[in-house]
Order: C-alpha cells, then sequence, then structure tokens
C-alpha cells in the first residue's frame, strides 16, 4: 500500500531523537543566556511580503531568496533575522521602548547549491540593540561578553572573539588617499582568513590596481602583530591624520578598556585589525569569533555596529549593534568535529515505570504522578510485552533508571528502582525512589552540552 | 529615503515584546509539561517536497496549501505537524525506538480565507505516541491526563476533556443496519456543536436520506445525558449486536476506568457521544477539549487514536495516539478573552542597573555580571541621557527594580536599590541586592501565564 517514498530535502537538517536533544539543550541555553543580558524574545514571521523582504534587493540574496506567488500575493521567506527586525522595528517604533533589546531564535531561508555543512533551513539566533537616534559606544563592549558568556555556558572554552572598528579602517584607508576605494579594499580583506594573505595582495594590486607601497602599507597594517593593547599602540601612531580614524580608535579603545570589567578574559578576545566583515551595513565595531582548535571553520558568531537600521521603512533614525550564531551550521560543525557532550541525558525520559501486570496499572501510573511532581521527566512503559522486553526499551531508549512494579510491590507500596547503567535493584517507597533519582540526575542534568 | 511601506501579513501573528513574553511563557510551559511525561522533542523542516506532503492529496487541504517550484523541486510548506511525523517515523523507523513518544511544537502554514482570529501561519503543539504493530489502550488514557497537567500548569481551571470513541460510533451504525453511511454521519454528527442538534437531524434525513426513525435514534443516542458513568452504562444496553461496537465500548470503559488513578478530577473529563471528529482517520478514542466558559470558542485541543500513521510511506503498520493544541490560535482567544494574566514579568529584564556617568560604569557593570550570576536577567542602561530619562526607561520597560550607581555608590561599594512599584529606595552590598531581587521576584516568577 505504501506509494510515496518518504525522504527529507537535502539541505534541510532533520535530527534522529537523541541529536534532538543535544539541539534542544544548545537553543534552551541560549534563550537562557540571552535572557540574562535583558534581551526580549521576539518572533515574526516566516513568510513576509517580498517587496519588504526585499527593500534592500539586490545581489546573492535575491537569487537565494524562496519567493513564490499564492493568490496575488507576492511572498518570500526570510533569508535572515535583521531584515524583519528592522520591519518590526519601524511598524512598532512608537510602541517599543528603546533602546530596544531583541533576541531572535528562528529558521531562516536560503536556496544555496546543496553541499556538505551547508542549509538552506537554518537556525539563526540574534541578537540587537536599537537605539533612537544614537546609541553608546558600551552596547558595543557589551557583545563581546555576551558572547563569551553565551558560549561558556554551552561549555565552550577555546575560543576567541575578535574585533575591530570599520571606521579604523576606512579612515586609513583616507590617510593612504584611497577613500573612494574603503568598501572594494574592505571585501578583498575580508577574504583574508581563506584565501592568505598573499592572494588579498595580488588582488590589491591586481584587480583593484592600488599602487605596491600602499598594497604594502595595507597588508602591513592588516597584519600588525602583538597583543590588544600593543596593536592599539601601533594605531596611535595614525592618529591627528583623519577624523573617521581617530573616532573609530577611541570607539576600538573604549571597547578593549572595558573588556575585563565585562568579565571577559584577556585570552578570549583580541583586537584584529583584519576583520572586516564583507557588507556595507555595518559602521564601528565589528566581530567575529572563531574556535582555536578549528579556524579553518571560520566566525561562528558575527556580527557588529551599523548606523542605521530601517532606512528603507522609515525616516526615523534607528543605529544599532548585533551578533548572530548560525545554530543549525554550528550544531553541525559540532558534531562533526565531536564535540556534543555525550553526557547530557538524550533519552526521552529520565525515568520509565513499568508494570509487570494490569493489575500493578493504578499504582504503576500513580508513582509515575508522585515522580512528575518531583520534577523528574516519567514515562509509564503500557505496552503488554514480557518483562524482558520491557527492559529492553528501557535499555534501548537510553532511560537511567526503571521502576519495576510486580504484584508484590504493588501491594506493599513500595517500586523496585533499577539503575540501568550500574544494574543495582533496590526496593524503595516511590518518594524515597524519587529522591534518590532526583539526586543521582542532578549532575546530568547540569551537564553542558559541548565539551569542555 | 524610506521607501518601502513596513507591514506584515494578515493573518500573521506578530506580537508586541509584552504579548511575546506572555508567548514564551505559554511555549516553555508545553515544552515541559510534555517532557515531563516522557515524550522527547523533535524538529522537522518547515519545507518538504509537495509529493510527500501531499500523499493522502485532496481535499480542503490541498487548495489551503502553501506550494511553489524552487528551480525544478516541486515544494510545500506543511499545513500540519503530523504528515511530518508520518514522514519521519518511515523513514527513520530503523533508528528509533518504539512506542515512540515525541512532541513537536512548530510553525505550520495554511492559506486560509483571511478572517479575525484564523491564521495563515500558527504554531501547534502535538505530542503522539506511536506504536509499532499494535498499542496499548492504556496509552489512550493517559493523553487526557496529559491534557490536564499541561493546562493545569498553564493556569487554566475550567475546562473539561470530552471523549468518545469512533468504534462505539461506527458499532452504533452497524447495528442501525447503515454501517455503509457510517463516515458520512459522523461529519454531519461532528458539527453539532457549531450548528445544533435540530439541523443535524435535519442533516441525517435531509442530506444523508435516513429514516426519520433511525435520525431519532441517532440523535437520542448522541445526547444520552447524565455522567460518563450513566452514559457508559447506557452503551451496555447495546451491547452483543456488533463486535466494533463491544471493542469500542470495552476501550472506552478501561480509559475512565484509569482516569482517576491517572489523576484527572471528575469535573475535568466527561464521555460525550457526540464527539465524532471529521477526520477519517481516527479509528478509536477522540478527544476535544473545551474551556467551560466559552464553549463557543471550540474545541482548544483534540486528537484521537489511529490505526496506520505512515501507510502512504511504508508498509510497516504503526498506529498510534496523539493531541494538538493549536497554539496561536489559543493565545488569540485567551487574550481576546482576557484571560492572560497580568502578573508575570513581560519587560526585557527583571533589573536595570543606571550608572549615573560613565565614571561608574566598571563598577555598574559588575554588578550587572553579579546580578547575572544569581540568574537575575539583569541589563545596564548605557545612554548618556539626564538621570530622569534614565529611570523613565526602566519605568516605561517595566523593568521592576532599578539599580542606581552614582559617584558616592561607587566609591562605597553599594547600589541604592529602587523597587520601581513600590517607590522605595535602599543602599546595599550589590550582593545583598541580589538576595532581596530573588526574593522578591520569586512569586513573580512562579505565575502562571493563564488566569486561574
Amino acid at each position: 500500500m505504501a506509494t510515496i517514498r518518504p525522504h527529507t530535502l537535502s539541505g534541510f537538517m532533520e535530527l534522529l531523537p537523541e541529536e534532538q536533544q543535544k539541539m534542544e539543550r544548545l537553543l534552551q541555553t541560549l534563550r537562557e543566556s540571552y535572557a540574562l543580558y535583558g534581551f526580549t524574545p521576539l518572533d515574526t514571521p516566516v513568510i513576509e511580503a517580498a517587496d519588504v523582504l526585499l527593500a534592500k534587493g539586490g545581489g546573492e540574496t535575491e537569487k537565494q531568496i524562496y519567493r513564490f506567488m499564492k493568490g496575488d500575493s507576492d511572498l518570500a521567506l526570510r533569508f535572515d533575522l535583521t531584515v524583519p527586525l528592522a520591519k518590526y522595528v519601524a511598524l512598532h517604533s512608537g510602541e517599543l521602548t528603546f533602546p530596544f533589546r531583541r533576541y531572535q531564535i528562528g529558521k531562516v531561508y536560503r536556496g544555496e547549491r546543496a553541499q556538505r555543512g551547508r542549509f538552506r533551513e537554518f537556525y539563526q539566533a540574534d541578537i540587537d540593540i536599537v537605539g533612537d537616534g544614537k546609541l553608546d559606544i558600551m552596547n558595543d563592549a557589551e557583545l563581546p561578553a555576551v558572547i563569551y558568556r553565551t558560549f561558556t555556558a554551552l561549555g565552550l572554552e577555546r575560543f576567541r572573539v575578535r574585533l575591530n572598528n570599520r571606521k579604523v579602517l576606512s579612515g586609513f584607508f583616507e590617510i593612504l588617499g584611497i577613500p573612494e576605494r574603503s568598501g572594494d579594499v574592505m571585501r578583498v580583506i575580508d577574504k583574508i582568513d581563506k584565501i592568505g594573505a598573499e592572494k588579498v595582495r595580488d588582488s590589491l594590486t591586481g584587480e583593484l590596481g592600488l599602487a605596491e607601497e600602499t598594497a604594502d602599507e595595507v597588508m602591513r597594517f592588516l597584519s600588525c602583530p602583538g597583543s590588544s593593547a600593543e596593536k592599539l599602540a601601533f594605531l596611535e601612531g595614525y592618529r591627528g591624520r583623519s577624523g573617521t580614524f581617530d573616532l573609530g580608535l577611541e570607539e576600538l579603545s573604549t571597547v578593549v578598556r572595558y573588556m575585563s570589567a565585562f568579565g571577559v578574559p584577556e585570552d578570549h578576545f583580541e583586537v584584529d585589525l583584519s576583520i572586516a566583515r564583507g557588507l556595507d551595513y555595518y559602521t564601528g565595531t565589528v566581530y567575529e569569533t572563531i574556535l582555536l582548535d578549528h579556524p579553518e571553520i571560520g566566525s561562528i558568531c558575527s556580527g557588529g555596529r551599523y548606523d542605521d537600521l530601517a532606512g528603507y521603512y522609515t525616516d526615523r533614525v534607528l543605529p544599532g549593534n548585533g551578533i548572530s550564531i548560525g545554530v543549525t551550521r554550528l550544531f553541525y560543525v559540532l558534531q562533526e568535529q565531536g564535540m556534543l557532550s555525550d553526557e547530557i541525558l538524550t533519552a526521552p525520559a529520565e525515568a520509565v515505570v513499568i508494570p509487570m501486570d494490569r493489575d500493578c496499572m493504578a499504582f504503576a501510573v500513580e508513582t509515575a504522578t508522585l515522580f512528575r511532581a518531583a520534577g523528574i521527566n516519567t514515562q509509564v512503559y503500557f505496552e503488554d510485552r514480557k518483562f524482558k522486553q520491557k527492559l529492553a526499551y528501557a535499555d534501548r531508549a537510553g532511560i537511567p533508571f526503571a521502576l519495576i512494579i510486580g504484584g508484590n510491590e504493588a501491594a506493599e507500596g513500595v517500586v523496585a528502582l533499577k539503575d540501568m547503567a550500574g544494574g543495582t535493584q533496590e526496593k524503595l517507597s516511590p518518594a524515597d525512589a524519587a529522591a534518590k533519582v532526583v539526586s543521582a540526575l542532578q549532575e546530568k542534568r547540569a551537564c553542558r552540552v559541548i565539551r569542555g
């Protein structure tokens, strides 16, 4: 009778239950971490009017977008969470309190060429702070702290936030006498991690036609070595030659100065003058975040400061600052690299009650209710199978505790609590069994989703 | 410069931050409640191949579906979470443990005619239990308990789960000698809440051409009065005349018998012989859930037993049982009826630190870090405004506690903790202030999203 081959579209992540539990833990940690910094959750439609989503128009985005007609409506699926935020803030600005701090975790869609590790449907987890007219530079100093706290809460240790300021770069290009090439040069140097310094230099002199000595000075600037403090000292050497540069340097120094007050350890951030971010959109501080052991993966959390979020929708000037985690890709990478913890509980329940027969059912159900009241995720195995098969279910499902209830137990009002991993078994009252399970689970529940 | 009018499509819910906080609380309660019963979370793509989603084909669904081409691919947005579950289970059956208990909370899409309270994008929150070959009737008794526990956790009190069994109905139609009209009759009587008993009777004799006495007996059957026990006693009168009926009665009796063991109070469930559910799909126990004070809203949580989940995709017989909450519509109704609590915290943060000037900034940030370590959602107000405006922000945003830090406080290492609602203010160490805020928030945090 089966007539259709069940399949999931390529480029769409669909996890098995054990992996999904890890993903849920990751998402929940993100929600909690973002909320802890006073970001309010937001949810916007996946479908928007195409003219709204494509207000900015053009480029790669337009080719990748899922766009279609429904009746007379020209619709599109969101391809990021920033454009919907711009629409939201422009539409509801009269009802929002500024600075408006929001997080949004949701699926976005890009019809990219399918390839390993590339997804057409993926979660983004964004935070943005949007000001009304202006927004203090202290917000720029706070974002690395949010990143630090968030990844630490996930269990990640070896990562680093790299930061720069686009005004420093564009000011520097002014000083070099190539202000009109600023955007082009940034797009080229943004590729330095991917293609290497040599090819960047080739592009600067070749494609962009810069003079040899100008290209040399750009390359020297980008590869400036040393600590963040040493880089700031290096930048001081250029001070006084461009207003844009001086402002950028001021901002960058302020951000760096407050890192320790914000609790970001020295070895978890660095000024990197080669961070440009490709998008024209950014106008000040920019961020990337790398895994120290896997720099080849590229940035796992990026963002920056923009002067005007919603210029296409409103004349109100709304500057902001935000970062985004590509959650689906991050999850995929963590899985590939074996960095997801095997310690967290991925079973559907923490305990399963196994009644030996129908006569024990009422007591079994009551025991499960008592367990749930103690906050233990608990199921009852209802199927009429042999005892061995019932226990095999608990084992296969990976449920750590089984509560076996036969006629004797039901009559005595006790349960046989079996530790599935240890194999030990003891008779206890349901309340004592619940207390024991809660205490045994404590460590597992606190376990972080990423290996240290 | 603004060129595009920002707007959100009609039929798509987009909430302001305060309402969104309530929605998040609702969703989080659903997740926790479902998990407590040992359902594992699942997430499947919003987009599926059209042939997979429409395997069952035809009818209203096909007209409402969002379907479009992307390159050569014929794609569609999911219109419920049941078809994706069927696909998932058929596709991954070798890797799942049965009975497979999953919950899924996600957006689904139906291009319905837009009207008040109807949504084209809406959340469904589903649980299903899928067996391999067979599935015990005890699972049918558990679902009303999950519904009861879930709505109670949300804060709802005056609701009732109504249940019936489709075998009882189809067996009864066999007894009446109209077995071949079973599906048609059920579709008609499913409308009884909407159109009333009289019109149902008219349809039975008119549209369906049943004899007057047959229609009378159907109506007498449907409107059988009394308690659940009395209705079961009434049904006993038909026993022995149809195998289907007898089996259905057995199942229904078992479900009712276990309600109290499952902790569902007498006044929160009832057998209702007029519950048919329109879909052919259901083959046994069926559920609806009504708000006692708003029966006109119809069922807020429905579902039932089905014999074969994934027959279109696999020859493996996968019977199951599930229920679904239409979350977006429920939220809309609760909002309309003023049933959402005003007590829960809807501000972006629980506390805001207000430094008087830049010199207090480091201490302000450290205080915020200490507050966050105590689990308090905390922001720092960074903007360079007058003190009055800073405080006005806390007020407008509805943040219950402000921590004011001026030069004196920073020097002494204390904060001025201001209770925004009470207006009181006192100087405390950051640690004492955090302890005080945690204790003051306890009640608010435990508050349920629906008014009692």
